[in-house]
Parts: structure tokens; sequence; C-alpha cells
């Protein structure tokens, strides 16, 4: 659901250039380009960022352009890579991503489950040695078109604590299944499993604002509602935020996907796990290779008809949409309508990009020897 | 992780019958036989109780064996079930539990799993036309033996609430992995995807407590810490509690349980889920067949040389159990630590079983013409 189900106009700044889709796609990919990337993984990274910018998840767009800049230059992802099966059986694969981009290699890896999937009814791929991979839900939605229901998971740079621990030990892992429909939208389900995804720290304190009890702990482990805190040293809490409240399951679900994502394929875990900001250090003594994803494809008519089961989607979402509201809300929300309903309006009228991103793209095209009129 | 993990001895009065596990597993057989099942069935069943109330999940072991007599009275649990694969492809198939109880059918429905990973690396059985299926972990810590990962998911009686709805569409809706590891113990992540189970809530109101705020909401969507507030209508809300918490995250998850087993199986799905108590009247109208269940295996091999899995797995626990803990806490929990422990001691020194469910058991087994000598 990300962060568009909470600020369903997530431009955080008044001062901002809106910019048309289909130039940002054109900028990134001459961006991908100079970095070396052929044009089809260039083509198919901006897919995946104007994805994220469509859809309202701005912390995943073309604000994250500059840091994958940065991690090519200080030589942490390889611009040439050649991802490549280093494991298999007839449903499950290996990839070693070869340090090159995560927005290009989960999106292969997941045409392999596709693939997988198409032959034998499910398919998983477990990728190593690779980088960020963006949004999750560009990745599971690929299985759409093919009737299929997708997953992708991936670990991600340690900000979060498990329950009673002030070590930060696990990323904000994200966990993301896209499942079709008959008439109706796909219901995409794709969320972090701390409580609050660092970019809304990001957000208040921008705005000057505190943030709410559960989100950040201080480096004591006390609760701390300064945006700040997590600089300070503090960790983000997982889903459920207390013990009280539940937040061991949002530990479990974070562990399931730190361990599919990086024991299971060989990649980082836990607190190795490389950090996205090139100014930061690799931990010492690192047991496995990059950041770490998984994806996979199931077949909706390895169960049942695909008729069957549209008409079942449809009526699942419709007795959901029309469900009675708590007073002081308008509606209940399918999963991924926020998405959906985002990426219509930012497809006519272009995608709001702050100032502080755009000077940030300018930046890089200089440095690139990008054209930049955007 | 299940109740345990907040409750290590949960025992929620000091009036109670501390029984042999044995003897219990013994006297669950006898039930079962008695309302007709097969041997091996009636076996298999009580092996799915017992495991619950060894691992101390008191709300889904012997407590509830009666409810499953009374189901069986009411027409809606078949004895001489014989359940049936429906569809297939290599890796996924759909079976009909025949109305039988699903702790036998999801265990043979794993079984199937298993031997479809065996062969093709995963496997997938969705199972429409079943019953409550007792703990999620018995089923997926089946794959463990196998070197493989195992997973369960289960829907339930409507009792949740989505974000924003002042409706129960959603049941409790576990979610379960299994993982195994080297030398030490697996990981098992076993988690209601709604903040508090509604065994929590029981727990309170015999204690005359109130509960936390964030577990519960009044039949008009307020909060509520008045335990009882669910048999007056309310709702329990899923993991994240509050909007700004993250509850539709716990709402997103519970959708994806839902859809999993209700709609991709064809069983019943949302507010038609049929209720575990057989007092309550089905749903009208009802979509589907029965409760729904999915259940999954798949190899570890499948991606990685066993040893090398093994061995980061070790470390991955090593690591988080000797985490620093924030003040007042002695330990980082490991997901299934704490049913483990608990299960070395019950396995020793018996199941302690509270008055209520005793007297329940001695109803049964006059009921049935069941010896009762516990």
């Amino acid at each position: 659901m990300g962060i568009s189900y909470l600020y369903l106009h997530p431009v955080m700044s008044n001062k901002y250039h809106q910019i048309d889709a289909r130039e940002l796609h054109k900028f990134t990919t001459d961006v991908f380009l100079a970095m070396g990337l052929s044009q089809s993984d260039a083509v198919l990274a901006s897919d995946v960022l104007n994805s994220a910018d469509l859809r309202g998840i701005d912390s995943h767009g073309v604000a994250r352009l500059s840091g994958y800049v940065r991690l090519w230059k200080a030589k942490r992802i390889k611009a040439d890579a050649n991802p490549t099966i280093i494991h298999e059986t007839h449903t499950t694969a290996t990839m070693d991503g070869d340090e090159g981009l995560g927005l290009t290699n989960a999106a292969k890896a997941m045409d392999i489950a596709i693939e997988k999937a198409r032959v034998h009814g499910s398919g998983w791929v477990a990728i190593q040695n690779s980088n960020h991979f963006g949004i999750a839900a560009f990745h599971a939605m690929k299985a759409l078109e093919h009737n299929m229901i997708g997953m992708s998971l991936t670990n991600a740079s340690p900000l979060v604590s498990p329950t009673f621990s002030k070590e930060r030990l696990l990323g904000t892992n994200p966990i993301c299944y896209a499942i079709p429909a008959g008439e109706r939208d796909p219901v995409v389900i794709d969320m972090a499993t701390s409580a609050a995804a660092n970019g809304k720290l990001q957000i208040a304190e921008r705005k000057g604002e505190e943030i709410p009890t559960g989100w950040l702990q201080d480096n004591e482990g006390k609760n701390t509602n300064d945006p700040k805190g997590l600089k300070g040293g503090g960790s983000l809490l997982t889903l459920g935020s207390t013990k009280e409240m539940g937040s061991h399951k949002g530990y479990g679900l974070s562990a399931f996907v730190d361990i599919f994502c990086g024991v299971l394929s060989g990649a980082n875990y836990g607190p190795w796990v490389p950090p996205f900001v090139s100014f930061l250090p690799l931990a010492p003594d690192m047991p496995g290779k990059g950041i770490g994803h998984f994806v996979g494809a199931i077949r909706v008519d390895g169960f049942r008809p695909l008729e069957e089961f549209n008409k079942n989607m449809d009526q699942w979402i419709d007795r959901f949409k029309s469900s009675e509201t708590i007073e002081g809300q308008e509606e209940v929300i399918i999963p991924g309508e926020p998405e959906k309903r985002q990426e219509a309006i930012r497809r006519k009228e272009g995608i709001p990009v702050i100032d502080k991103v755009y000077d940030d793209l300018r930046d890089v095209a200089k440095d690139l020897g990008v054209e930049f009129n955007l």
C-alpha cells in the first residue's frame, strides 16, 4: 500500500516541478545509459523508477536516482552486470545479480519465475549479489498479465530493531503480493514490515513535526517522537510497534523476508546487509554477497478455472469496498487502490518533483554529461 | 509465535489439572474414534491438538475439542470425510476437504505439497470445503524434516474489521512459516494477522481486566478497552491497530491470507467464512465451500546447498539471539523459541488443563461414551 495510502497527494512541499512521466523516463534512461547500462537495461531500470513515481511512492522513484549513481561511482553497483542462474530446479532458482542494479535483477528474475510457473504451475527465484530493487510492486505486478499471482520481497539496510532489541538488525523488508481480478483492478499489497518507513520520518522532519509514538526508538530503546532520532542512532520499530500491540509479529514477518532474501539466496542478511547510501562503509565479515531479493509467480488456474477465480475476486473486492465505514471515513480502501488512482492522475497531470530532487537530477545530469531539460 | 510469546506460562487460572501429554492424546483419539473417524485420522487429528497444547498455544489444543464435537453434531463436520484432489499441476493442487476436520485435511494437503516439492522443488495446495485446522505451525513444520521451508495459512470466522470499516469481514487469518536451521532449532513464525487474538480477550475478561488500546473497536468503530466488546458486536483490529501505526498493513496481510485460502481454493471468504461455533447460523448465499487453507513446501536445496544454508541460518539465529536488549528485557526472542521451550517443559511436566476445559472434556466423554480417567 505504501506511503500513498496515507498521503493520497504525497507531494511533501509546495515547491515542485510538474514533469511529464515520459520525459522523466527518458531522462532516467539517459542517465542509466551514461552509467554504461545497455539500452534494454536502462529502459527497464527506468520503468521501475517511473512506476514508483506514477504510483505515488515518491521515495522510490526518481528521488533515488542520484543514490544509484553514487553507489555506481563507489563501485558498489556494476553497470554492465550480467546476472546468471547459479542453481536451479524445475520451480526454483538462485540468481547471482553480479552486483548489478536490483531494479533490473529483480525484474529479470521475475521473468524466470513466470516462465517456470507457466510450465510447472509456480516459480520462485532468490537473488543474491544485488542492490536496491525499487518498489516491490513493480516486480510482483509483472505476474498479473499472465493471470498469475506475483510475490516480491527484498531485504534492505539495517534500520529496524527486533522486539526487545536496541540494535538495528533488519531492514524495512517489504512484502508484496499482486493478485489479479476479473473486471476489477488487481489487489496489490505492498508494505514495509516496519511500523513506518523511513520516508515518513523525513516528511515529518522537513515539516518540523513530531512523529507518532510507536514508529521509532532512540539508541537506548526508548520510544521517541523526534524524527531525527534515527539519525541519532535510534531504530525503527517493527509493525505492531510494542510487544503488547504485536511488534513480535512485525519482527517475525521481517525475519521471514530477511531469511528468504538473504539466507536462502546466499546474499547478506541482518546487520550485514549493505547500506543504500554510498558514504556508509560495508560491514566487516559479510557472510554473503550484496543485497538479496526473492520473487515468485503462481498460476491462478493451477488451482481453479480462471473465470471462477475472477468472479470470486470481483465479489471479494466489491464486498470489502462496500463495507460500512467508521465515522469520519468515506470509504474502505482495497489494497493497491490509492496507487492506481494516483497513477491515473499522474499519467495525465505529470509527476510532481520537489525542488530538492529536481536540483539533484540537474546535478546528476551535469556530472554525467546528460542533457537536462525537465 | 502465538500466545505463548507473551505468556510463557499461559495457564490462565490457578485451578487446573496437570495431565500427561500422551494421556491427553489417547483421550482425544478415543473421542475422534467415537465420532467415527478412522484410526489414522483420529491419531492425526490428536497429533495436531496435542502439538498446540505442548507448544503452549492453549487456545488451539484440547480446549477446542468440544467445539469440534459440536460442529460434528450440527453436521458441519463430516467424520468419515474423504478429501480428494480436484485440480492439479506439477506444483499446485486444490483439495476438496469433503467437510472433514481441517486438522486432518491440512496435514494431508501438506504431505502432497511436500511430495510435489520433492520432485519439482516446490509444492502448493489450496484446500476448500474444510474446517478449523488447529495451529498453523503443525502443518508448516511437517516440511522441516524434509529440509524444506513450510508455509501454512487459513482463513477463519469473521471477527476482524479492515482499516476504516466497522464490519467484521476477516478472520484472525494466521500466517505461518517454518524454516529449518543447522545446529539450532528451526525458526517458526506463527502469527495471527490481527493485533491480538480472541484468546487474549477471553483471558482479560476472566481476570476482569481491561484490554490495551488498539486491540478492539466497538460496533461504532470506536476503540474499546472492554474485553466483552467483541461479544457486544465490536471487532478485532488488524495488526498495526490504527491507520497511523500501520493497520492497513495488517489488513493487507489478512486479505492476502483470505484470498489465498478462500478465493484461490473455492472456499468461502470474507464475511461468508463459516463460524467455528455451532450455534451461529451460516451466512446466506455463501459463495464457496467451507473454510479454506493454503499450505506449501519449498526445498532449501532448490536454492543452494543445504550445508551452506544451515550454516548461515545458524549464524542468523546466533546474531539475533545475542543482540543487545533494551532495558528491562533479558533476551531477544527467536520466532518459535518460546513454543519450543514450552514443549520441553510440558513433555516432562504434563499439560495444564484448566477446570473449565477439564469439565468440558468430561462432558464430551460422557456424551460419546468414551472412558474418562484424566
